[in-house]
């Protein structure tokens, strides 16, 4: 039974493009969804390059081991993702299925096993039976058609309440390319599931190396400024495939002025597909834009950002659309960065609440009533100790989300 | 009207012994709290050492700022709490509200200014009405008694629903010495409220420098290992005043044996009050216990141990009895702390769930759920890479914390 649309989602899926070079198809293995599809084959062109970017988690499941072992080749030809079981802490059987996995699509594909990227998500603990993916893929293997990232962006979901979809387009030189993405998440807090997972595909050709910094730059600004509850997951995965179909003159460099607006779109997708992910938090009622101005540096805007989109105290007070702003202050003041308390100023909404270290004279609770009982929230913090800034995105924090996460039996 | 009080409270508050060079008193400001005494008044005899440990969150409130600027004396004559508005973020007006307090009690008590310690709990961001305090000091200090230390552990709450006191005896030397002190918090998540606050008294001598290493010595093994949502807040204070009544042999230094005992009673007073916070946790119906083994170190231990007693994925599970482990291993993941996921181990309720990387094969969930609808949940993780060990205490994630800190409108 699906769960009620997220009431922050978008209005709909996007108009999903054609990526010259990346096929799909998807099928159901019946290992823990039935009566929906919960297995995804992507086929890349040959010559495709790839980078990723993985969890930070200590305890990274067998798909992200297989993951950055492969990723110095640069390249790709193929993907399979399954949502049901996230294969983590499942030991040696775990890291079997990974690799039986990669080498069963690679004879498919007619390519090496280590150009075949594995993702999964689900539940933690519980090993794959290998052949419910395996006995699928000769039939995916036929049924690849350029026209399914709608349908593959279904797929892989797990608790999320809508398919999230991201789509825009750049030059690189006089060469049109486009850049398409789907991910799937709650923002790591389905119950039981891990995760957050992005794939991103375009036909431009970009060499491996100046593609992994593209895509960690943007990650950084993306999804790594997003949370719903702080727990990272074991199994968070985001890979972008650069087929070449394009054909753009080939930047030399990462900082190549070609790149500038391919720069621009990619974090334009991650972005919108990583406020998504906050957008689909268990039981969110609210959309959370926390701004940070004025910190030491950027990374501890973002500290700052981050620890005041984590407050338990900050999200249900705005669940309750209580402008309570002596919790924001708080959460400045855990985050463990530097910021001058007698010189800081806060605004919720556009409204000016603190200022100098104290509460605005000119602040009246009622002005800023209509903003706390929108979706939509914005706080706004500035340090005054420098020139750093950030964004942080979440969500509040509900009884929807203990109803979630705590109101069941396993 | 007061709170339910928290399923996992003590049976009942401590007697609270008399400690010579030790008097309290209290009284109602109305400036909060209308029908309950919310303002306490303590007076030490002359030549009590002191020492104070406070929040490392970079917004404290005045009564902080001016409890670090005092602390160098090493003494103290007097202790002025007030609970109801907490003084942070009050600029210039908190600052002078603190001083003339102090100035007012010091007068009162024939002491100096800056041997009169401050603290205040309660909202962040208004002003404290000084007059409210200073003008109730005159009547508290001709009401000092001994005995009134019961009274005082309970004019000092805010959203507590129960007060919190420990004891303990020791001896120095031939010496008996007698520790006892008492708490407010419901682990700094109290609607608008800031805060942990604790005191603790004894008659033994103890030079102030080596009181100073005992206070944060225990404090890092229990104040700081308690958590109920992360936040930590504005203005927590832990203060330790010995009036050296019981006329032990002064310890030369820290390490001299006949501290032994001391420093273990301190712990146990520390410890108790600390736990006592965390099952006062708003909404609390479970008392969490997280210990861990193997880490890197002692500090890595205690990483680890606060990830997994702040994740809350960790304390939904638990508050709906489920034995979800596979989130505690997410939890370990996600410390940033050194764990061998290949090697490590989980037991909850003493009962054996994972070990070397994968499900125990010994484990049935049922074996586990006896322990789950228990009150007091264990959980023992070793992560295999070393000797470093810790404890945190917490509580469980229920609708009663986003009643309580979403559920009003301010």
């Amino acid at each position: 039974m699906a769960p009620n649309k997220s009431p922050l989602a978008p209005e709909s899926f996007p108009d999903f493009p054609v990526i010259p070079g990346v096929r799909y198809a998807c099928g159901n293995s019946g290992m823990r969804y039935k009566g929906r599809d919960d297995v995804m084959l992507a086929e890349f062109d040959a010559g495709t390059t790839v980078a990723g970017v993985f969890t930070k988690n200590a305890m990274p499941g067998a798909p992200v081991d297989w993951g950055r072992k492969i990723l110095p080749t640069g390249l790709a030809r193929g993907l399979v993702v399954n949502a049901g079981i996230a294969n983590v802490f499942t030991g040696a059987a775990g890291k079997k299925t990974v690799e039986d996995t990669a080498t069963a699509a690679a004879q498919l594909l007619n390519a090496s096993p280590e150009h075949i990227y594995i993702a999964s998500t689900g539940v933690i603990g519980d090993p794959i039976p290998t052949e419910k993916i395996t006995s699928l893929l000769p039939r995916l293997t036929e049924d690849l058609s350029a026209d399914a990232g709608n349908s593959a962006a279904n797929c892989i979901l797990t608790t999320d309440t809508f398919a999230k979809g991201a789509v825009a387009t750049a030059k690189i030189g006089n060469t049109d390319v486009t850049i398409a993405g789907f991910a799937k998440g709650s923002g790591m807090i389905a119950p039981d599931m891990a995760t957050m997972l992005a794939f991103i595909f375009t036909d431009a050709a970009i060499p491996a190396s100046i593609l992994q910094q593209l895509l960690s730059d943007a990650n950084e600004r993306s999804f790594n400024c997003v949370t719903v509850d702080s727990d990272t997951s074991t199994s968070d995965t985001a890979l972008l495939f650069a087929t070449g179909r394009a054909q753009n003159v080939i930047p030399a460099t990462n900082s190549d002025d070609s790149l500038a607006g391919f720069k621009r779109a990619l974090l334009e997708v991650m972005t919108d597909l990583a406020q998504q992910v906050a957008r689909d938090g268990e039981g969110a009622s609210k959309f959370i834009t926390v701004k940070v101005t004025g910190a030491e540096s950027n990374p501890s805007a973002k500290t700052i950002a981050l620890a005041i989109a984590n407050s338990p105290l900050v999200k249900t007070a705005i669940a309750g659309e209580d402008a309570n702003w002596g919790r924001i202050i708080m959460a400045v003041g855990k985050s463990g960065e530097k910021a001058d308390r007698d010189k800081m100023s806060l605004k919720i909404g556009g409204i000016l609440i603190a200022e100098n270290g104290a509460r605005a004279s000119s602040y009246q609770e009622k002005d800023v009533m209509p903003h706390m009982t929108g979706k939509e929230i914005d706080i706004d913090v500035d340090v005054a100790v420098g020139d750093g800034r950030a964004f942080a995105w979440t969500c509040d924090l509900t009884h929807g989300y203990i109803e979630i996460n705590a109101d069941y039996r396993s």
